[in-house]
């Protein structure tokens, strides 16, 4: 059982805290299952949310952008940044509407972003993207060159305000409405590697490698 | 060919332009093949940013939340919301880290939202959200009682200020990389449905519907 993260304020669940948790394995694994996050900045007033590649180390997120870019300018300005993370894991089709339901696993993390400037920790740390992508390939590419390492800007951030929350098993219809003549149940999803396309410059046919245990995995299974 | 929304300095396609575009139909393509938003806000100087259910009809996007929570709040107050629908078509994988990349489609919008009050709208626009997971459900279901359709908030955002961006197609790394002996290519993504799990508690095994079109579709093949 890993050490669970401290609620704060902005983490503290407010809507359905059942369905919530600070556990800090949770909230890895989830990170860990997802190819993509929304990280949001405030503007001013006004709000800025865009779908960032994400991965972590240990107790840290790391994010890369180009250098330019709103949300980059704002980082690097030390602003709060609010990342969510959300799985879909399936439709729980219920015999009402206000019954039908998202099977789902997320985590929301408030931090500000430091960039990651050391050469050669910013190597490492972008070799651990593509290997989360496909486990052990940064060791088979063309090694990068300092240009491109500093062309990429790569933010770090602590995950240490944040929480999970998720939604596991069927359809809660309220008794009354289970003999409604319907099917209810849940349909699960998952997003899932289709066959590989080799890129035609390529002249003999390579073995594709397999992408990391975040894709094709089936959602959990049992009740929350 | 759909008239284009006209640019807003919010939504001028800062980075790599060629990959986006303000076509209204392209935006309602990829908002209606996503299951899920991203909605931001700002509280202050704090972004909050929450996975939402997200449907569409016609020129606006519709969200629903409980009545309680930051985000439901903030948008009631009239405070300009951002939203980001993002679908990962598949993973790029080049002979270099730097030219790696995610095929992708995504849509940003910014707008204030309305509540939607009107009791007849509201039921509506809520069987649409029904109907956009399992065509032609609504009609099928226990009716909506006037306590189940007062407890949901429903939000509507006129869909004005928008933009899409993708990437499709292969990786596209430098002429002197090309002969770099690792497979190279993409490896397609897709939020598939698995076998259906029928609620335990009815009797007799009917037959589990179908989702939507935004369940299981095969990303675009081709290239930008």
């Amino acid at each position: 059982m890993s050490e669970p993260l401290t609620k704060t304020e902005r983490t503290r669940l407010r809507r359905a805290p059942t369905r919530g948790s600070h556990d800090r394995a949770a909230i890895h694994a989830i990170l860990d299952a997802a190819p993509l996050a929304h990280v949001a900045a405030a503007d001013g007033d006004l709000p800025v949310v865009r779908p960032m590649t994400h991965w972590r180390i240990g107790d840290f997120l790391y994010l890369h952008t180009a250098k330019v870019g709103q949300l980059a300018k704002l980082a690097c300005d030390g602003k709060t940044l609010c990342v969510s993370v959300a799985i879909v894991d399936g439709m729980v089709l219920a015999r009402s509407a206000f019954a039908h339901s998202v099977n789902y696993r997320s985590v929301t993390l408030f931090a500000a972003a430091t960039e990651v400037t050391d050469p050669a920790e910013k190597e490492k740390v972008l070799d651990a993207l593509v290997d989360k992508v496909v486990p052990g390939r940064s060791g088979l590419l063309r090694p990068m060159t300092t240009k491109e390492r500093d062309a990429t800007l790569v933010l770090k951030m602590p995950i240490d305000e944040a929480s999970a929350k998720s939604r596991l098993g069927p359809p809660r219809d309220a008794e009354t409405d289970r003999d409604w003549p319907v099917w209810a149940g849940v349909i699960p999803l998952a997003l899932m590697p289709l066959p590989p396309v080799q890129d035609s410059s390529q002249p003999t046919r390579l073995e594709a490698p397999a992408l990391g245990p975040w894709a094709g995995s089936p959602p959990p299974s049992g009740q929350d």
